[in-house]
This record gives structure tokens, C-alpha cells and sequence, in this order.
């Protein structure tokens, strides 16, 4: 199939020192020499070399940029094809004329990832790596990129081809068996390894399945909800997250500017502060807690920071509090230590029950790593430190994964009710179609269209 | 003078497909030889090659990012020393740890515009030149960047090199006449001589300035302001400026996210839009406009589009806005022209005087043509149009022209004074001096890392 040429700016809009316009495809070459002057012919020059110089509106013979030109030859390329970046000045104008002149001379606009799309349809790379390549640009910590880096590099793609190769193998071998009844204990023997496969697989899949909460945390943050009465330090404790920790504010790509999301990272774990500036607005929240949609904020919720007055006694208003959060993860902050107390520990921690309870002056600075200190053992039980663990965070894979391990269970009933083996066969066939999918080895083609649109422009 | 390797990150900062941290300096190769893996070490490739690879943590051996490392030996660079481009997945903790990275194997970050200091302390390029760099960065409009990248390929820098030299030369040729005074009528030439090349110089100078109220639009925008009584479609003409065009929203870069500018591009013109959200919501602003503060704003614009209502008779208020903004660049908009007509278009052309006025329906986009075609001739009579016209537009170039000038003309009026001709010297000698500031062969150090300071990150 024969590809156009696509060109897109890859780097972000905004002003910077410099931006690159990135071509992919067999013209691309072509096109970026058709407006470039320099000393060499584009189309001379070897493979993976720069080369300076200006181009020029082929038309008008007008100058439009001086550039730097990197040329990269198919098939070791980000997409395998033929790929040039230019690199040209990094402002708004400048980068738009270069693409705008690209694109008048042959190129046609890349669509949201597709680029990437490409990389995974010249077989460079597969679904979940492709995936993983928007995690990393999107990962909010450290640890996040980590498991993209991983995800991106082959890991999970490594562990879904050796449960999927396991699964064909069995298959085959009833196959085997079927076919050839040598024996009279052939029925037996197939449901016999059967059990024993689709125990193993599930048991790997289980231990994916395992990483997934931790995965989802890292790859998306944690919602978080500041609650307690007013003057409790709702504020404080919410400035003291900001300023003690690296804030990330991070524009969302594509047209819209309003959208932003405030993230902190708090020892590796990206805490998404939801509806800051309610909060901020907010003191009555406790006023409204009673009401319906309040109460379902605070559903929406992975970790509720809860705020008592260490001077002030324990009152109706914030044992409701406790009432409203159970069951949800919370660490209850019991905060002002700097003055003298007057609220009951005991009481605290006896409506705090599991919940860890932490005392703090946000005044004086005083107690925030032990909050820190909680939050990060809460959702990071110490296993997160292991680099090498493959960690599963994206929701389809999730759900493809809990699909399978369903698929798996059934074949097991099947098996144990006497099902015949032609019917646990498909069972069987479908978990591994299923895990396919992870890898993209059988996805229907709008599911790739519909993933890749929700790359960012460029990559 | 050894300087240090530094480095920094180089594209705009957000997510985007592609981020490059850029590292310039002897050591610059050696840095990213340390951090890199791949199938060679970056010390044995030939310069303006790419090459693909890891980063790792040469402590702990851990892989930080995939990356293609461009490796550019000096002195054909950006800066005339070593350079190496590091391009990295385009997310904020991607590019972040990547420079940590650099920077924790011997880089030192760079300041603000410290690459393109590097290019002019290096004689790469000149002071003026460097100065473009910022200028097409931020350019906002097609021909805004034409003007910055014609300086930065040193068109102005040319133009004030013969100029100096013309001054030097005269300079020259009459301190031979004062130490060889062959002839009796020795003076009398000399005075000749000096009032001509004088006068050349200064009829240079004054085309150069001519040029600047345009160079200084083009580069800083045309402050606009949209002024009329309630009601008239003050609203209606910003909407249809923003929509028609295409608006250039820019985010300062830097550490505060706040402050944002509003850029409409009207053929060419880029429109400030002074306070927008003020004109959207202060629909009261001709009852404010007795208010001293009021006038102080309108003092501050570039442009006035007075609004009337076609649908309605001309009012004391209306009449009142001709007057305060009497001297002012003016168009005079009379909008609703859907409507039956009220107002008495004699009257309005009478206090227009010698502004233009243009009749619309903004309501049913009829007249908008008209009102951008007023816009761009008003300030563009057709000169612009010649690509290859030299623009002054910095602001710190026109006062040094400015300052020239009056030199040469203080020396003009010494000479017809007959002021002895060593004293006329000292004015030549700092005309020369005050053009030799514009390309920076004669600046103080503090004007430079004051100049540079300006610039963005990773420049």
C-alpha cells in the first residue's frame, strides 16, 4: 500500500529556541528538497545527516526559514519510512510558514498520531508500545515514565506474547490429541493439561492484573479531595502540597486552552487535586456535604485527605464527614498542633478506624512528611521500588486482560462441569484473541483509528 | 577564554511530540558520550550525524529515555562550538530528567539567550543579528518575520557597516588633510568635504528611521482600541476582527502563566487588542470617558476604531469621542447598516475629518473587507510590500539611529559655525561609535547580558 507523505510540527506550540516539522514518507525527501537550498542536494546527502541551510518558497524564490535539515532513510526510522525534521526557529509564525510550505509542495497534514500509527503499521512497533508512547509524554513522575519507558520498549508486549504462545501451544496440543485418540486416556489426559494451562495462564494474568491499581495511579494521578470544616487549614495544607512538592500544570494538547489540570508529585505518586479552586472557594463545603452531587464528588475520588482542628474539640459536623467518606481511601490530617489542644486523639482515632491518622502544623511546617510519608506507603507498599516490574495502567489493557482471565475461568468451569473439548476450545481461542488485542495482532481497524486520534499532534 | 558546557531545554515547553535539550561547548560530546547508548561512541562519529539510542544513568545504570542524539562539531554551529542535540520524547518529565541528567554529568544550564550569546561572543554573528533571532521567535505576523529574518541574516548589520565605514573614511581623509596641509585652501575642502559626506549620512539615516514606525509595528503589534456607545456592535467588530482572522493567542514564556496577549492579524497588521476583556464587559466606557484615567488609555493606543450606529441619530456622546480622540490614528466604523438609516452620514464625515469611514453590517458581514483594507493602508501604503526593504523595528536600534543623527547634525551646525575642525571630529567620531552599538562592536558588557536576558530559555 503506498502512503502519502505526511508532515506535522512535532514539538509543542509556544515559543521556544527551536521547533522542528517533521515528514514521513517516500516523497519526503523529495518534498523537503524541493524547497531547500543548501550546499548538497537533499536528495545526495547520506542517511542520518544535518545539513544547514535556508529554504525558500519554490514559487516566489521568496527565503522562508533558515533551517537545519536532518534526514533520516527508511527503514531505521521512527516510522520506517523515509522521515526528514526540520528544525527551523521556534515561534508561532515561523514553525506554521514551514509547515504551510511543506504542505504546498506535496505533503499532506499528519492526523493526531499518526506518525506513531505508522511506526505500528509498518510493523515497527505494536499497540501496546505505540500506547505506551503517548503515556510517556503524557506521564505526570518519574515513575510513570518509568513504566511507560518499559511498556514502550517491549515488557508488556514480551509477557502478552509468551501467554499468548502458551495458550496456542495448548491448543495445538488438543488438537494433537484429538486427532490422534493413540490412547485410550486421551480425553483425560487433554482436560488434565488443559486445568493445568489455564490455571498457569490465569495465574499470570492475575499477577498483571495485580499492578493494574498502581498502574492506573501512576499513569493517571490519584484524585484527590481536601475536606474538614472551615479554618481547619484546607488552604495551608493544599498551598503547603503546592509549594513543598513540584507542581505540574499541564496544558492539554490540542485546541481548547481552558482545560488544565493541576498535578503534584508527592514522592512518586502524581496527585490529580480535583476542582482546586472549589476547594479553595469552597470553606462551606461542609454545609453542602449533606447534599446529593457533593457527596458524589467525593465518590469520584481515589484519596480524601480529611482536616480536623487539633484545637477545637471533635464535633457532629466532622464525625459526618468520617460518615460520608467510609469505605474510600482517607488519611485524616489532624492539623493546627502549633496551638494548645483541645480535641480528644482517641476519639479521632477511634472514628478514623483503619485510616491512618497524622498531626500536623501547617504553620509551622511541621508533620507534612509524615502526611507525605503516608500517602506514598498508602498506594506504594514499597513494591513500586522494583524498576524492573511491568506494570499495567492503561484501561483497555485492564479491561482485555480481566476479559481474558473471564475467558480462562470459563474454560476452567467448562472443563470441570465435562463440557466437551471443542466447546472449552473456544473459550480458550477467545482469551487469546483477547490478549491479541493488547498488542493489536487482532483489532479491528476503527479501534486503531479511534486510538491514535487521541495522540497528541506530531508524534 | 574556556567556557563552560551548558545546556538546556530548547523547545517550547508542554507536550508535544518531540523535545530537544540542547548542550553547547568543548565538553558537550564528551557529556553525552557518558549518559548515551548505542551501536557507537558519540566521540567516534562524524559531525551533523544522528544517532539512535538510550540515555542511561552511568551511576545506575538505568535507562532514562530513548532519544536520536544529533552530534555537531564546532565551528559550522549555532554557537561555533561543539553542539549536541538531544531529541527526547516531548513530555514534561521526559525532557525534564533528561536534562537533570545532562546537568548531573557536568553541564552547567544555560541562561536565558546564552546560546546565541555564545554565537555573537563567538563573531558568528552580530549584535543586531542576535537581536533578530528573539524578533522572528516571536514574530506574530508573515511579515514581521520577513523583517527579523532579513536582519538576522544581517541586511541592517550591512547597512550600518558602510555607514561607519563612510564615517571612518572621512575621518581618515581629514586627518590627513590636518597633518598634511599641502594647500593653502585646505580648510575650506575639508569643511566642503565634511558637509557633504555629513549630509549623506544623515539623508541615510533618516530613510533608515522612516522605516521604523512600521518596523515597530510589525514587531510589537498596533495597539488597538475599540471604542463606541453601548449598543453600536463594539462586541461584534472584536468577534469579527478574532474570526475573520486568525487569531494569535501567545503565552509570555516564563514563569508566570498569567499574562496573555490577544494578536489579531489584519493582512499583514498585527492588532494588539488592548484590554479586550475590558472593551467586552465595559460597555459603559463612554460614560467613563470624561475620566482622566479613561483618556490615558486611549493615549496609550495605536489605533482607535470609533463606532457609530447607523440605526441611530448622531449623539452629543458620539460626538464626544471624535474629540477625545482627536490627533489619533482614527477609523470611524458606522455599524447596523441592516437597519434603516437614522444617523446623518454628512455630519458623521465632518467629524471624521480627515479619518477614514467605512460603513458595516457586521451583523450580516458586509463591510469587514472594507474596514481591514482601511486598517492595512493606513499604515502599510503599499511600501511594504518590497520583501527586500531593510525594517528597523527594535526599539533600542532607532533610539542609537536617533541619537546618530543628532550627531551628525550637531556636527553640520558646528562646521557652518565654523567650529574648529578637531571639535566637529568629536561628533563624527560618535555617530560612529552610536552605530557601532547596534552591532555590538562597541557595547558595555551590562548592555549585552542585559540584551540576552531577554531572551527565552534554551536560545
Amino acid at each position: 500500500m503506498e502512503l502519502d507523505t505526511i508532515a506535522a510540527i512535532s514539538t509543542p506550540m509556544g515559543e521556544g529556541a527551536i521547533a522542528i516539522v517533521r515528514l514521513s514518507g517516500d516523497k519526503a525527501i523529495d518534498i523537503a528538497d524541493k524547497i531547500y537550498k543548501g550546499s548538497k542536494s537533499l536528495k545526495q546527502v547520506d542517511s542520518h545527516t544535518i545539513h544547514y541551510g535556508h529554504l525558500t518558497n519554490p514559487t516566489t524564490g521568496e527565503t522562508v526559514e533558515e533551517v537545519m535539515v536532518s534526514v533520516m532513510k527508511g527503514p531505521k526510522t521512527f516510522t520506517r519510512e523515509d522521515v526528514v525534521e526540520i528544525n527551523c526557529h521556534g515561534g508561532l509564525v515561523s514553525v506554521n510558514r514551514v509547515l504551510q510550505l511543506v504542505l504546498s509542495n506535496g505533503a499532506k497534514l499528519a492526523e493526531p498520531g499518526e506518525f506513531t500509527k505508522r511506526a505500528f503499521l509498518n510493523g515497527r512497533i505494536d499497540l501496546s508500545q505505540a500506547e505506551a508512547v503517548m503515556d510517556l509524554i503524557r506521564a505526570k513522575t518519574d515513575r510513570a515514565m518509568n513504566v511507560a519507558l518499559g511498556q514502550m520498549e517491549g515488557r508488556l508486549s514480551r509477557l502478552i506474547r509468551k501467554l499468548r504462545q502458551e495458550i496456542l501451544e495448548t491448543l495445538a496440543h488438543v488438537e494433537v490429541n484429538i486427532d490422534y485418540p493413540e490412547y485410550d486416556d486421551v480425553e483425560e489426559m487433554t482436560h488434565k493439561m488443559f486445568i493445568e494451562k489455564a490455571a498457569s495462564v490465569k495465574k499470570e494474568l492475575e499477577h498483571l492484573l495485580q499492578t493494574s491499581q498502581q498502574g492506573k495511579i501512576l499513569r493517571e494521578g490519584l484524585s484527590t479531595v481536601i475536606i474538614g470544616r472551615p479554618n481547619v487549614g484546607k488552604s495551608s495544607l493544599l498551598n503547603s502540597l503546592v509549594h513543598e512538592n513540584k507542581a505540574i500544570v499541564t496544558d492539554i494538547p490540542g485546541t481548547t486552552r481552558d482545560v488544565i489540570e493541576e498535578y503534584v508529585n508527592v514522592r512518586g505518586v502524581p496527585l490529580r487535586l480535583l476542582d482546586t479552586a472549589g476547594i479553595r472557594e469552597t470553606e462551606d463545603i461542609v454545609e453542602r456535604i449533606g447534599v446529593e452531587r457533593s457527596r458524589a464528588v467525593l465518590r469520584e475520588a481515589d484519596l480524601i485527605l480529611l482536616v480536623l482542628n487539633y484545637s477545637d474539640e471533635l464535633t457532629d459536623e466532622d464525625l459526618n464527614l468520617f460518615k460520608a467518606v467510609e469505605g474510600m481511601d482517607v488519611i485524616v490530617i489532624v492539623n493546627k498542633t502549633d496551638l494548645p489542644r483541645k480535641i480528644d486523639l482517641e476519639r479521632v482515632r477511634e472514628a478514623a478506624k483503619q485510616h491512618k491518622v497524622v498531626t500536623t502544623s501547617l504553620l509551622e511546617d511541621q508533620g507534612v512528611d509524615d502526611l507525605e510519608e503516608a500517602i506514598s506507603s498508602l498506594f506504594f507498599a514499597g513494591s513500586l521500588e522494583a524498576g524492573d516490574m511491568t506494570y499495567v495502567s492503561n484501561s483497555r489493557h485492564i479491561a482485555l486482560l480481566g476479559q481474558a482471565k473471564q475467558a480462562i475461568e470459563d474454560a476452567i468451569d467448562a472443563i470441570e462441569m465435562g463440557t466437551p473439548i471443542d466447546l472449552v476450545q473456544i473459550d480458550f481461542t477467545r482469551a487469546w484473541e483477547l490478549l491479541g488485542e493488547i498488542i493489536g495482532d487482532s483489532v479491528h481497524e476503527s479501534l486503531i483509528d479511534q486510538l491514535f486520534s487521541q495522540f497528541c499532534l506530531g508524534k
